[in-house]
């Protein structure tokens, strides 16, 4: 295990890329008054969005909270540790995945028409895929909020039928995740980062 | 829904990167001949690994298959739809989670001893946490094979629990996807871009 914050060879990236999106990018604790911007999450999203899903299936679903009164109603259902930190975010988002995804398919999906139809009563396949295509799209979407020069710091909700039943009520939709969002003061704020993995330790070559 | 190439704002990337990231890059169908080397697997790896996960618990495990042997036994538990392109790709990862991660939670989570211990009896609770962030591991790493100039290919195989048997017999990894990896053939072979969901369509704002 080592802190390598280079690479082994040419990246198609530039080093402030690299460092911005992965190698530099830490869990923000910290943040700058500066609000988080309709046009900064739009920015996020319109790179996130292209990362790919299963038959291009799109789950991910997301409430944007900013408004103190929005924000007092999701402080009740964090745990007591991640309560402060939401507070302190410029905005939250509170992902989810949308179990009926399917019936977007015809749009989402068109040179293969039937798709909606064929997965309607699939009721329990539907939720397994639209959750793992969802965590996918999340971590496309942690990226993209960087490359939109925003820092993200995921964290886990109480109760996540609790937060459905208050943001997502007669969606449908069940949320997964909390990524506080925002720009984050500079270095030295965070936690040090922990150790990763080498290539060698979580691969075998066949 | 739009087909919208530009960002609305200035991103903290340049064009060039967001095209290669995330506007411009599609999933691969066709290949150059040229072989993916473990340099450039290593450079892929030694971004995606500094992605955030739960507790830093980092479950992702993969097997990189490039041999004709290993190809073989790989091709057998792939769907027919699927075969072809597994066969024609320089290298195929093969992505799986370990329920164990907890196993390395001395080292990966330092300054709170007694993880591991805690949890040793959640088999259940252990599972979905390595899968959920593993999935998220996945979307860094495409993102990350991407950055090392590489093309991803994320497909399905027809029964994971034979492809752990035939590729992580003893490890209890549980395999969820796999990915061919190589250098794509110029824009023009992959299927026309799918429709994306705009901002708006996904999110609300409260």
């Amino acid at each position: 295990m080592t802190e390598t914050l280079t690479s082994p060879t040419a990246l198609a990236i530039d080093e402030t890329a690299a460092d911005l999106l992965f190698r530099n990018a830490r869990t923000a604790m910290q943040w700058t008054p500066d609000q988080v911007t309709d046009d900064e999450i739009e920015a996020a999203w319109s790179l996130a969005k292209f990362g790919p899903t299963a038959m291009n299936s799109l789950p991910l679903r997301f409430a944007i909270v900013r408004s103190p009164e929005a924000k007092a109603r999701l402080l009740e259902l964090m745990p007591d540790g991640n309560k402060a930190k939401v507070e302190a975010a410029p905005a939250t988002l509170v992902l989810a995945y949308d179990p009926n995804f399917h019936e977007h398919m015809d749009t989402l999906f068109p040179h293969a028409p039937g798709v909606r139809e064929q997965f309607a009563p699939a009721v329990e396949m539907r939720d397994t895929m639209a959750r793992t295509n969802a965590l996918l799209q999340t971590g496309y979407l942690i990226v993209g909020l960087r490359a939109a020069g925003l820092a993200a710091g995921p964290m886990h909700a109480a109760d996540y039928d609790a937060v459905d039943a208050e943001l997502f009520a007669g969606s449908g939709f069940k949320s997964f995740l909390v990524v506080n969002v925002g720009h984050a003061e500079g270095a030295g704020t965070e936690y040090p980062r922990l150790p990763r993995f080498d290539l060698d330790e979580v691969t075998k070559t066949l």
